[in-house]
């Protein structure tokens, strides 16, 4: 399987940025679950560029519908979400150049020179549009059954959010703002800092922080689908994402395990965790703690320096100066990314859990 | 798919810390392997706890190969892996009192009370053992394709090793060493501090680092079946992983585009990259520079320390004091596991890309 | 994994019959693959309704592919073939009223009434066509590599064509004919035979069956992925199709095992079989010689008699009169899926045999 | 997924025939299933050769559960079952000569020399004892759930069986038969008649007819995961099997549509259909009827009387008389087969619609 993920829940993706179309046919949603367009729109346009920090390249990701949705409402049968492309300019790339940092020249080594080069072609960042817009049903699946989800930027460079705390009004926030970070002071300096270095030409990366909360205990597998290694799968195959970390993550090398374990009690006649340092995951499967995780985005390969390259035509070295419309910065555009492959992956967990019936009752 | 892994190249996982046996299947590795026992034992070996720094269980470990090898080499049909249990000292549990850290809990609640409660059970440590197994046949026949794979101790703590330098070198360094640092003085401070952490009954975590030297460019998927994808896929089922990052991982956050997208330049004929801080993955394709990555592996949970849990049959708090054999640190002895799933994931992207015969070929 | 099938070449399937449009994503296509869009709209037409004894609904049929090529050659990543949605004329359906022998009542129960009933919605037969532009592609792979299929009529009611007796000529009969059967006379009787039975508002099914001519020895793996295991679950999405029987099939239990075993020879200085009962297959995997199997397609459900149905809105019984578009047939048009899906199932085989790389070497 | 199978609930399959065992790991069963083994001794004790009609070699079949259950109910986690081989006379066989109508030749082909030649190695039907052990346990769990399977011999050459007709009860009669027909008489004929072929060194096969009972409606999914492909894949797995029909299979061929629609009717506030031409299946999707197909199985392979072959290493032709203890019939033994791997493919298809949870609900 190369291009389709999931076991219950199939996320079929394709397209090219400056191809006709891009899409997914995603399969395995339950039939009766009422598909609200305006906030599938409201979801794309949280991954849509705006304002100063982001490219001037406006896309309109005008989405259709084709099939699996009749009278409103999910059919059961697969879900095709099209995406045509517009505002194609591929008059700015230059295939014999491979962009540092871009996939242009691993894809042309894989594909022989078949690659569609224009935009990035199929490893465009474009395709996770259609992904947004799936995500957008499986959230509101989720939202149905009492599981919700929030990403905030946790990380720009050297200026840092603060953390979840309130998790319930904390994913409140990520989800009503564009560049959501939890203190407003962190989000105010990041945005002036990525405007700053988008000036210099350059671009950066950031740290983005996911809560979901509401997911019962007992779900994931052990080993090969535990959520840690079913949630990787997913977030791995947004672009520019180069590391994923749960609870502490990281941080767990510089604690002892008396630190962390994460002691249990009876809370309101329910077994919780004292603290979440395990991120709401024991062994793969959900405790009923929220589930935390970081997700590390690089910064955009694209920068306006002049860079080093090779010819590969000449097979010798050149100098590759980049024009056309880039992001200083893309975190704050994947977050909705994020919550969307977060929820497709889960749901389907979900449903290897509950069955297809269950989503609905 | 629950305990299976894989495409081309799959792994079925079976077994429990104090069931009668455990054990993998392996199927879609090439005829004609020739199977060195030997060397699958002294992988074993390198996951066995020694010294003072491990448990004082003493596993044997021993294992059979019951099928899939016929006359010293592979029929090409599945592999079977398997080790009896033998110094199964149950006594040591008790169900009611799920340990904090570990999957006691979010199991029973998952399987409902059924769950093999006895040394964790199916999540058991254990477990990695016929992983490692496995791993060692692909080990080599990557090793006949010229592809080598080495894992050190990057940190513990306070106390951090270099980083790969010579490849190569290091590389054999990590397979020859039990304990393997890049620096040796690094080593000795880690192994005095776990031994010092573990007479406090306490326990440690810790990070490992991979490199992959010689995989050609073009392996790999894009998005879903990207490398970063597959590895995560599997790194993630080791218990007690927490992160894996790529390349600089999360340290992308700290540093501007322009220091960071690997220029490329013509070098002996070859295009390669002048600094590698993508960890050799473009857009999840190999760009033919060597493969590095990072994994967080926390702290043992099994600790000496009296903690607080609940009393999941009379629902009240409830203190805890493990006896027993136990860790105060594993990610030394993981480090071969990282290896082996390292070895069977990339194996089985190549094996997309070549088909079955390239591998003897 | 419900609308997805294979593992190496995957084929995503979506759409309803009076949806927007219907469409296929085949993702594992080697890049380099010259698209032939002529040869596409072929196969399309072989498809298609014509003449007295088929449907009167005129279908377009026109594809796009707006993914995965690029100046006219496979790009590797996922193609996307989408074919709109023009004459839909929707009044003609009762929802209320399943028609037997439709998956009305099944996709009722199963959808709980929120599936498409329109013209059988996403169980109609027109899903079949983008699986018809999927497979003239692979079609075109597999002749390049010097395997060629073919697919005549060979049973329609009392009327019987021969069965393949010269591999090469008769396959290239079957690619040339609209209605294809061996023996001429064969054709006109069955043809006559449709007409006569269409006439009096009736339908009938018949016996496709195909010769796979070039499959070299050694494909197939034992058990759940031989050959017949693979091909059968391809061949048993398409509608209508309630049998596949391999060489001799069914008859092989009429005839003692003496007479049917396929004696080795060698001739040329290759081992041959001197009859081919096994229908070219030995425990799953080709023997080098020609593959043969049989399909049972069932007679079209939709008839113009009147038919006893119930009303699922009144649980009463009730009367069923069909009008509309329909054929007295079509297992005629039913050929061209079938070679289109063995070529998608034999090519996914060939690629975990050879690797992607193989098909354009 | 080379000898893997399912999504759900997954069977994993190794061993050869004179290896040192041969097993299946099955994973997705639910918690809590009680696991007996006086049933999977029952079970598997079908499947032995019994009395004149079978080969003279006395398989122990003696099968050991070495994990995933506890206490004697299953953890939830994979189930392990192996069987370790004890009669082994690998002296009858020369792999030179390829048996005709075995997979001898095509394995020699597929893995180069490097297959396990003894016995048809990893081809052999041994390898169905452990999937009649994994399929007990699926039987026990569908019993629980009010769904009956049942397979008789339908034919063997001129000497029919009846059809079923009162289902329950018929089905009981297949359960408690060894050579089970409906009619007994037929029994008794083909019994002496397969006597009568082997006393002559000849082989003979058969036709077996399977009904499942108490299926809900709306089981399968369109297109590649219907009840006919899910099954069709399990089913053509077991070696021998050459043809699989449902409902009235190639018999449609032989009808006009409005003879075989199956009209619906409501009966008792259901709605059932009036026949059953169609095996209980409606696009795929299960209409609430019994579910009705037949397997073909050739011939056993291995007969008395001397068969032309080749010589592998000389490429001469030669001449092969085969020793050793064979089967005159098998597909009295297949019946349990077919129960098992149509319990174990119908458990997949229900779990993906009403989870793991529903099964011990």
């Amino acid at each position: 399987m190369k291009s389709v993920i999931g076991t219950n829940i199939t996320l079929s993706l394709y397209g090219e940025s400056h191809g006709a179309a891009i899409g997914a046919v995603v399969d395995g949603l339950p039939a009766g679950i009422k598909i609200d367009t305006d906030f599938i729109s409201s979801q794309l346009d949280k991954r849509r560029p705006k304002g100063k920090i982001s490219t001037q390249r406006r896309e309109g990701d005008e989405f259709v519908i084709t099939s699996g949705v009749f009278n409103g409402f999910s059919t059961g049968t697969p879900v095709h979400i099209m995406i045509e492309n517009k505002t194609q300019r591929s008059g700015d790339y230059q295939p014999q150049l491979p962009r540092p940092g871009h996939a242009d020249y691993a894809a042309h080594i894989k594909y022989g020179g078949f690659e569609d080069w224009r935009g990035g072609g199929h490893f465009s960042g474009r395709l996770t549009a259609p992904v947004v817009a799936a995500g957008a049903v499986a959230i509101s699946i989720l939202a149905g059954k009492g599981i919700s989800i929030g990403t905030h930027i946790k990380k720009c460079q050297h200026i840092e959010d603060r953390s979840f705390e309130n998790y319930a009004e904390d994913i409140a926030l990520c989800n009503t703002e564009y560049f959501a970070t939890l203190d407003k002071n962190a989000g105010t300096a990041m945005q002036q800092h990525i405007e700053s270095i988008g000036a210099d030409g350059d671009s950066v990366g950031g740290v983005l922080e996911t809560c979901v909360l509401g997911l019962p205990a007992g779900v994931g597998e052990p080993y090969f689908n535990s959520i840690e290694s079913v949630l990787s799968q997913w977030l791995f195959s947004i672009g520019g994402v180069k590391g994923v970390e749960f609870g502490l993550g990281f941080g767990f090398a510089d604690c002892p395990g008396s630190e962390v374990n994460d002691a249990f009690e009876v809370k309101g006649g329910k077994v919780v965790t004292k603290t979440n340092h395990n991120g709401g995951i024991n062994g793969g499967i959900s405790n009923g703690m929220p589930v935390i995780f970081r997700v590390a985005v690089k910064p955009t390969p694209s920068i306006f320096k002049e860079q080093d390259t090779v010819n590969l035509e000449t097979m010798e070295n050149a100098k590759l100066s980049l024009k056309g419309r880039h992001d200083p910065a893309i975190f704050h555009r994947a977050r909705v990314v994020v919550d969307s492959m977060t929820a497709l992956a889960l749901l389907d967990l979900l449903v290897r859990r509950y069955g297809e019936r269950w989503l609905t009752e």
